[in-house]
């Protein structure tokens, strides 16, 4: 059985991180799935799907270590040709992935107490983002 | 078809990488599935699955690297707040993801000669740990 | 419903970055499936698949990023002991991942307008490189 349904999300970007797992839980229980996975994917270039403690300190961590992989101020060839400013944005994107698959077990999602599922939006304007939620199993 | 089992293992933390192979090819085995895939996730936000040719040297060159992003002695939002002193754990399990989906053809692994899926605590004390490995499939 | 086929591509090595979306294309099409995911996935311990806009300014970008974490001339204790000269070859696969889910929806990829699938070589030499695509779904 597949079910799926879309989570539409205003971003401000810049590294924009949101938290998704109540919409998440919500479609899978709509599902009425019980054992399965779920695959949750953004269609875009600038953006991810991750997980992580969802609290301000560990917010600001992570942007500071991406910082250093890809700073928003560093030169990229891709804003010479394109001068779009947001090459940061795609080589972020690139490293972390746009989907992410959680395992579902008697209809819940196999997350940590402190694991958030996150919607980062890299892109150095505001977005309205769309991202999918595929449900499959049993 | 579905088929699941935990893998429960103890780790070190502080970047501990264990080689889980063998477990994963053990539950496939037993799943009596041929063709698919498996879904191995971790519910935690300090520990991550990838995969790595595991031998002493490149688990040192992994954790060198993650240094770069994320040092352990480095100055962290989260541990002013939680003085959990572990704000680097959950910033690399961000980064490199908690899930890892591989396909099987005709009841093998897709994975090179020289590749291992691989669990690894970042946490900063020693955790027990529980993989789950769903299978899915014909 | 499962259907599989495998990409073949020679690669240059060197962080050698190739589209590989429409052999996916053209695999989902010959599937028929119409809702579901395709895995893509690369058994090997030196390359990766991710998602990038395809333009020569970000394959450089990327690169540059991926010197900052593991570069080319390091020292690489993976090169200590084998002598291959590939060490960051295989962090950098770790870090990235070597495989990748991407959902279908009304027998499209969700994949955004300036988004690609991407096989990344690390390795330092030319390889043949078998990628397995495997389509899910109804």
């Amino acid at each position: 059985m597949i079910y799926s349904e879309y989570i539409n999300r205003e971003t401000k970007g810049y590294t924009d991180i949101l938290d998704i797992t109540d919409d998440i839980k919500r479609i899978v229980g709509r599902s009425g799935i019980q054992n399965g996975l779920v695959t949750i994917g953004v269609s875009s270039s600038t953006s991810a799907v991750t997980t992580l403690e969802f609290e301000p300190g560990l917010i600001s961590d992570l942007r500071k270590a991406l910082e250093i992989i890809a700073p928003e101020k560093g030169s990229y060839a891709h804003d010479e040709k394109w001068h779009d400013g947001n090459g940061f944005s795609h080589v972020r994107s690139s490293l972390i992935g746009t989907s992410k698959t959680i395992p579902i077990s008697s209809k819940s999602l196999l997350l940590g107490t402190w694991q958030q599922v996150i919607l980062i939006d890299f892109d150095n304007r505001p977005r309205s983002r769309k991202v999918f939620v595929q449900v499959f199993g049993e």
